[in-house]
């Protein structure tokens, strides 16, 4: 590299700041229970500690490493401390990391199979093993006419399974002549906000999205759909897609799948089902009825960025009619045409989703499945479970506290007995404290807590800790209140 | 994290093999002319080498490292190399890496402001400086009315710029109502697949995109777009969206946005401008002409990821109105709410693109920025460029070859004299030597080679010896014929 003047950092220099970021990584795990969980900033905050024009001279890495832990570390809200419990969480590991950090030194970026066939063919091959792991249906390997691809989140693959859907049901015109305002979606009324998202990129309209109904335990309706179904046909309209949940947002709700899956075989209608969150669960034999009626699918999508220990972004969406989906989402310029392409012989998977290009995402899955072994997995995502549960009944037993509904796996709705304001209260004192971070849903027009066992260091002590800290903090909004 | 078992990677460990993983990249860079640029890897011939398995019990790191460099190197098409000239580049860099590798560590996912304010804090900062560091117009700064975010891929952009356009174009009832076969869009016939995707996923359907005719320098025709917009209105169609395109994929085109823009203008139609691979090279003021026009966007977008040395994905995309981007994209559950967003004070960037989920992309651009500085940047940029243009110089003095056109930066498309057979076979003999990847593409119904000067480390020895190879093969190949 000396034949010219150059700006890129020197070898040398990679090996030494490299080795500085890796010690920063792990110094980082080792104090993260010392941060406030819930980033403590002010909305500009961060930016103000920005200089406002870009260095027009480059700095050295060491200042920039400096800045990072003073400028941007405060402003981090601590998604890999094993006191997070909000939302879902969005899972760090060793094995996981190490994987980013190869994807991104070989910079490969895996549009067809020709601009690297291991890109393709790693994730070809771990979707498979996934379908194992999980005990999914057989269609879903890419051994028969299905086949698994790594998009970013379950929101893209909702989406992809919905445009192949649309496109089945018009016989592949929609995406010559567009849409027409006639095709109908369902869902129930706690899918995903991810549902009305595509159902409005993918030109159907949210007016011909259906919320089904749900029963007590927040689970869709299967009666219900099947009237909504027979209403719209009446209607002149035309039902192409259902999405049935596995473990929703707000409650972990699992929607009867085999029961749904029934209903769309008889009426044909893509049935899609999003186990975003819960999907994992069923690396665990005893709890893969969640799965119960995933025969029935024609689309299946779940998060190894949540609850697999593997770096965010990464969900794996299957299909049981490959080609389907890639006549919905191909089109093939000039420029991308190649021999590999041409021989029929290769998965391109720019085809099966969004965007063109894409990374070498399936690195860090085989990095975290190999490390963990089925077996390794399976300990934690048990422990998660035990964990959830004994918390739900230590608030079962509790006087001033209920639980919204009994936790199918790994993610608590309780709430104190004193009302919204209490829960409201409860929530942002609890936050504010630094020690924990759980979010809030609506579940019957009622303020309820959620508490998501799941962020990969999350041990005993955490959970104990944390519903030590509920009650305390409670006493204290009631007293005040 | 004694108190319980734990199958996870020590701390020590992650040091260790943290370590391991930085030297292996640090010694990949320094042997990678030695990797055939393009794969060899014949179809299956990755997975033959894979377990047919899970592994149920977990595996070493050491082991798993072996096999990457055993299984997945030999199936890598080198991006990295400085003898990549395929496509457009897809750049890595020391200090991207280490970005990606912080990124990694850090685990965060920004889809709201409170989920980690720093991680859009400084990505709505970034986006500002790129607007300074490439003379864009002010209104696509945060300051006023508009902003920037980081997208995966100009696709996306692409998508999300028509969404907007549909949305405003039907006064925001198509997210409601759906799509209804009368919105149509525009583009020249040299732009990229992503706009024929993005019309048929947004429901417009392809029927309705127009593609317009292009000049001898395959820019778009002013003249031809004004026409066919006036010929749809008189055919009760509804024009929405035109995109113009500064750096064409076959050719490297520039469309004349100025006078593209004067037209959407008149006619009430949003205008994206697709920037993707050249808008980088607006960072030099010599080639900030190609933005001559910009002012009239409504959107604009360029990928850091291709020729601003930023890891793969980095597509910024700046909108003049982000409310009504925002209001295109925005579906707002019980269980995302929290007291920032309610506050209006923060952009929640999960409602300026597809996914809800996001991983912390900026600190990779804000490290590039930081290390090269502007003046640094600007040097790679020109380097390139140069080497490029005497690349053409050489080409346009031969006997052999041709221009198909002459370039404006960095892409050259030419082509050997003797026909469409004799191009194709040398394109597949350069590519099987593995000595350099070049891809083609046709122009004027010719096959002709594309050889982007725009990998990180290519150097002046790497275009000589490219254009040395290319004459040596194209004499075996006029041999042979």
């Amino acid at each position: 590299m000396s034949d010219e003047q150059s700006y890129h950092m020197s070898p040398e220099d990679f090996r030494q700041y490299g080795r500085a970021v890796v010690d920063w990584i792990a110094d980082y795990y080792q104090q993260i229970e010392s941060f406030p969980v819930l980033s403590q900033s002010l909305p500009g905050q961060i930016r103000a500690l920005l200089p406002s024009h870009p260095p027009l001279e480059g700095e050295s890495f060491d200042t920039i490493l400096n800045d990072v832990h003073k400028i941007i570390v405060p402003g981090v809200t601590h998604w890999q401390s094993p006191n997070f419990f909000a939302f879902f969480p969005a899972n760090a590991s060793g094995p996981s990391i190490l994987g980013e950090m190869l994807s991104a030194g070989l910079g490969v970026q895996g549009m067809l199979w020709t601009t690297s066939p291991a890109c393709t063919e790693l994730e070809t091959h771990v979707l498979d093993w996934l379908v194992e792991m999980l005990g999914l249906p057989e269609k879903f390997k890419s051994s028969g006419a299905g086949g698994g691809v790594i998009q970013d989140t379950a929101s893209s693959a909702t989406l992809c399974a919905l445009l192949a859907a649309r496109e089945r049901a018009t016989e592949f015109q929609s995406n010559r002549q567009g849409c027409n305002g006639r095709l109908v979606a369902y869902a129930s009324t706690q899918a995903h906000s991810s549902v009305e998202k595509a159902v409005r990129i993918a030109g159907l309209g949210s007016d011909n999205l259906r919320l089904i109904e749900v029963d007590n335990e927040f689970a869709m309706r299967p009666d219900v759909l099947a009237r909504a179904i027979e209403q719209d046909r009446r209607d002149g309209r035309i039902p192409c897609f259902v999405c049935a949940t596995v473990g929703t947002t707000s409650s972990n709700a699992i929607d009867p799948v085999a029961e749904i899956g029934q209903i769309c075989r008889e009426e044909s209608l893509w049935l899609h089902v999003d186990a975003a969150m819960s999907g994992t669960a069923a690396v665990c034999p005893e709890f893969r009825h969640i799965h119960t009626g995933v025969e029935l699918a024609d689309s299946y999508s779940f998060n190894p960025h949540k609850w697999m220990f593997t770096n965010f972004d990464c969900d794996c969406f299957y299909v049981a009619d490959r080609a389907g989906l890639i006549k919905t989402l191909s089109v093939l310029p000039e420029y991308l045409r190649n021999q590999a392409t041409e021989s029929g012989a290769v998965f391109d998977y720019r085809d099966w989703h969004i965007p063109l290009g894409r990374r070498f995402r399936s690195l860090k899955l085989w990095f975290v499945i190999r490390h963990y072994g089925v077996e390794g997995l399976r300990y934690h995502i048990r422990r998660h479970v035990e964990l959830a549960q004994d918390l739900a009944l230590w608030i079962r037993e509790s006087v001033q506290f209920e639980l919204a509904v009994f936790p199918p796996l790994n993610l608590v709705c309780f709430r104190h007995k004193g009302g919204d304001t209490i829960n409201c209260q409860l929530l942002d004192r609890l936050n504010r404290s630094g020690q924990l971070y759980l979010t809030h849903t609506a579940l019957n027009g009622q303020y309820t807590l959620r508490l998501c066992v799941g962020q990969t260091y999350t041990k005993a002590r955490h959970v104990a800790e944390a519903w030590r800290l509920i009650q305390e903090m409670a006493k204290i909004c009631v007293q005040g209140a």
